[in-house]
């Protein structure tokens, strides 16, 4: 039987049910985004006792489809005030799923103030006070540590760290992943609701589960052997993320002009070299020792554009160097050597912070004099400081916005209090869609436009041009909304995108595992749902168009090098959801 | 002729109109409010070059009106992202009035970095660089000396100080009262948008300028007459405020248990000896020297509730000692130093930053770990550091919203991003309503339903129940409005709320200045279609009846010794706009 579990952290209460009729047949985002809305008041506060954290495997998840470890975890967002459903790697979502658990809502706010960890398996659930040793500053690296050794090397391990401790609106939840280190479920500061629930940590014990139900195991076999066979052959999942991890990017955007650098006022770096994917993975090859060019996150993963990053002593600094945090650093904030960012991914994840928002803050903290242009040393410090923390540390904490705000800027790139990501709006215009519309705030990978864009991949639109990106935008969304329930890892896009089997291989693996005959219709009508219901917990929460609106500065400023500015209307922009 | 003056700072463009058709006949607010919404983009950024800074003297200012000096400053709010118009007393609105300029737009902002100095005088209007003394950190009190030696002791002067010029969003825009003193036009950080134009200052020198033309001299000085004997001879207006200031009501919301204490905790303190108007007006006298008891803001002011606070050896330390920001660092913030309280409020004002919300701010820093509780010493040097900024300084002049955020809280006093001032909204029923819903975010002087609910001025409504108090949030705020346009001081409604001829006087005015035959239903329509006007920006701008709320946790969190929550449904609460 699949499960349903609450736990009430106010009463200490625990109930474990069957799947409530409604989420029958949804998992991971369709699920997460369905229960906050039905049950979280849109006006709560994300911090009080009324909001609801939980977190969910995908429809796929536990089961061998390559690339389905995905977990989504969905809240209030603190830092934005919207729904959010932010997702991951790491181990959670495939023992989730295969312990049976759907989901895992967490509610409620205990009256004391210690903090807790909530223990899963299969005897149930317990709740833990959390060992002092790992509280108050400890890092999430020591935390996984020490819960390993208490809890086993085995079990999964979900931690707010220092900065959900403090409930800084950027404070991400980090997961532990295969190999012991740490992959987050990063956006939106969903850390800070586990935090201000005073729940530390959620340890996840498989032990004695077994494998997933399939309904008809030699379909599901047949076409999880096509799925693979799609990733596998197209150059960017196949090959180009294996070797150059996302950061290929890097060099991609810098030579499109839509690298958004110094505080997105250019497009294009002269540094990019410095940071590329090509330049990482031949120090990781050169450097040797831990170094690994290639990993994933998740058990499965056939795309594999994780590495382990080493220092020059070949000892290991950071994996899942991904390239929005290399790109906030390197290109937008300007500092030139990638150890020195490497150092600071690694503090970001043992800090549990969101590397995208407080990356992008940095770089806006550079504009308002908080902080020296391209200081890697300064940043370093800085970002340390969120672990105490420290006014600074708290000012960077708080997300771009709060930079913002507090340096008087206008020129503060966020789209509903979410710093934007890698690719310029000016420059790469079907993304900027996306930032401006998704109910998650600016968020890349709600409807990753620069595929059609920029690789070309799915679609081929002029990046610089409004031809064709409403209807883009509006069927990325769409499709991105899908995956997400599926527990399936973003990126199977590029192998399925142009390969009418590969997608068919996808659904056909849900089909085989549920015993159902869904059609590429319904799973566009699940995308649909999915983000109807977000966008009307957004619209009682108080949000409307105008809020899906690009900062008023890339109307008017011109991004070089192509100068060009973000000349959607109003009206066009409104387009995107017009479904 | 009257004058509708236009600067342009992006072009040093100067442009002297006479007040468009659509204008005329409106003063105060209801231009400001009217203005803003027709020209300015409601989604600008407001530290942006396209929004818009307004000056405008109210109908009745520069006449012989008793209390009706008072300047309306309209735009785009950068703490709420509202229209907001806020009013400040002074000279500046009797010389712009008697200059016949109707209102001062500045616009554009320029493109070197330097700061200026917008002049006004009989020949029209010049720009000045501002001079480098006073920039940088140069206190208000320093910079209205300087300018006084450069232009004149006679003139006035409007400034953004050392917060203004960092654009914080709780920058005021200072006004040099008769004694070369200071008054603020506090709420919402207009001064940061002073600030964003580069605008440092702004002189006026009326020399040459006649009297205010009044179409019928002898009607108005006999209106004038009733009008003054009604404000005199009510207890509040006529006595009250003028021995005790607006801190009288220190010992009236404790004793009614409408206190906010301890961020919001209790409604009654033990301390409230150390902090009331009845101390004041004691240290007052007892201390001498420069010490008063009693003052106007603006000449022609009867009511008289400012003060000059002296120290111990009677050395001025600062006037305009609000009942509001001894409230929120005696009592919310638990400083319990009458002194120290007044060294903060001159260090505001000297800063210029609104002390309402950076005094709420502190007590919510406290609550946040920020600040240690009741410490003053602690909480002067951090609001002296705002004028540097440090990170801790940017923080508080970040406002409330801000270090709820930083903090990671829910119990943060905020409507739209505006602090809550001086009366609990469980136990004050009626003001909670203004708080909800007035365009501005949470003021009280929106609609002071105080008056009615504690002070039994205009009304005798329960404060601890909801019974009639929407329709009486609705009167007032709609009355408020009205008030707001004609120049006059907020206080005059207390002489004319229980006072047929007061308020039938104040109509007269206006009708005899004017040549105009308006009637109380006039009156009440002007109120009507300003709130309309303000609330069509807001909701083009993005708000809803979903940002018509106080903070979740009011309506669960019961406040001493009453126990009483916050009660009203959505629904009643939009009633409040039903008109």
């Amino acid at each position: 039987m699949n499960q349903f579990i609450r736990v009430n952290l106010t009463n200490m209460a625990i109930e474990i049910q069957p799947v409530p009729e409604k989420y029958q047949g949804l998992g991971g985002r369709a699920l997460t985004s369905s229960f906050i809305n039905d049950e979280v008041k849109p006006t709560c506060h994300p911090l009080g006792k009324n909001n609801k954290l939980i977190f969910a495997p995908g429809l796929l998840s536990g089961t061998s489809a390559p690339n389905s470890g995905r977990l989504s975890v969905g809240a209030k967002s603190p830092l934005t005030g919207t729904i959010k459903e932010c997702n991951t790697g790491g181990v959670f979502s495939q023992k989730m799923a295969k312990m049976g658990i759907k989901a895992l809502v967490v509610e409620g706010v205990p009256s004391d103030d210690k903090f807790y960890i909530i223990k899963l398996d299969q005897n149930g659930v317990t709740i833990d006070e959390a060992p002092e040793e790992i509280l108050g500053g400890c890092g999430n690296y020591k935390a996984i540590e020490v819960l390993s050794g208490k809890y086993g090397s085995h079990v999964g391990i979900a931690l707010a760290g220092p900065a959900g401790e403090h409930r800084l609106p950027t404070a991400n939840i980090s997961f532990k992943d295969p190999e012991g280190n740490i992959r987050s479920a990063g956006r939106g500061g969903l850390g800070a609701v586990m935090g201000s629930k005073k729940l530390k940590g959620i340890v996840i014990d498989d032990t004695g589960a077994g494998a997933v139900p399939i309904a008809e195991p030699e379909k599901f076999r047949a076409a999880a052997k096509v799925f693979a066979n799609a990733l596998l052959s197209h150059p960017v999942s196949g090959q180009g993320l294996a070797a150059y991890g996302t950061d290929v990017l890097v060099n991609i955007l810098n030579e499109a002009g839509g690298l958004p650098s110094y505080n997105f006022t250019q497009g294009r770096i002269e540094h990019n070299d410095n940071i590329s994917g090509e330049t990482m993975n031949a120090t990781i090859t050169e450097r040797g020792g831990d170094g690994k060019v290639s990993h994933g996150c998740h058990r499965g993963c056939i795309i594999k554009c994780s590495q382990w990053y080493p220092d020059k002593q070949g000892k290991y600094i950071t994996s899942g160097f991904e390239y929005e945090t290399i790109w906030a650093l390197g290109a937008d904030a300007g500092i030139k050597d990638m150890d020195q960012i490497a150092y600071m991914d690694r503090a970001m994840d043992d800090i549990g912070i969101d590397s995208i928002e407080v990356s992008v803050a940095v770089a806006t903290a550079m504009e308002g004099g908080l902080l020296p242009w391209g200081d890697g040393e300064a940043v370093l410090d800085a970002i340390q400081q969120i672990a105490v923390p420290t006014p600074l540390g708290r000012i960077l904490g708080g997300g771009c916005a709060v930079v913002g705000k507090v340096c008087g800027l206008y020129r503060t790139p966020v789209v509903k209090d979410q710093a934007i990501p890698a690719y310029d709006p000016r420059s790469v215009k079907g993304i900027g869609l996306t930032y401006a519309t998704t109910p998650m705030g600016a968020d890349h990978t709600a409807g990753y436009c620069v595929s059609g864009n920029i690789l070309k991949v799915g679609g081929d639109l002029d990046p610089l041009k409004k031809d064709g990106q409403i209807e883009y935008a509006r069927s990325m969304q769409i499709g991105t909304a899908a995956v997400d329930s599926t527990g399936m890892c973003l990126f199977v896009y590029f192998g399925i995108a142009d390969s009418p089997e590969g997608y068919q291989a996808l659904i056909d693996m849900i089909n085989a595992q549920y015993g159902l005959s869904l059609t590429s219709g319904d799973v566009d009508k699940l995308g649909e749902t999915v983000l109807k219901v977000e966008r009307d917990f957004n619209k009682r929460a108080g949000f409307t168009n105008a809020h899906d609106r690009l900062p008023e500065f890339f109307e008017y400023e011109a991004l070089p090098p192509h100068n060009t500015v973000w000349d959607f209307t109003p009206e066009e922009i409104d387009e995107v959801y017009n479904f």
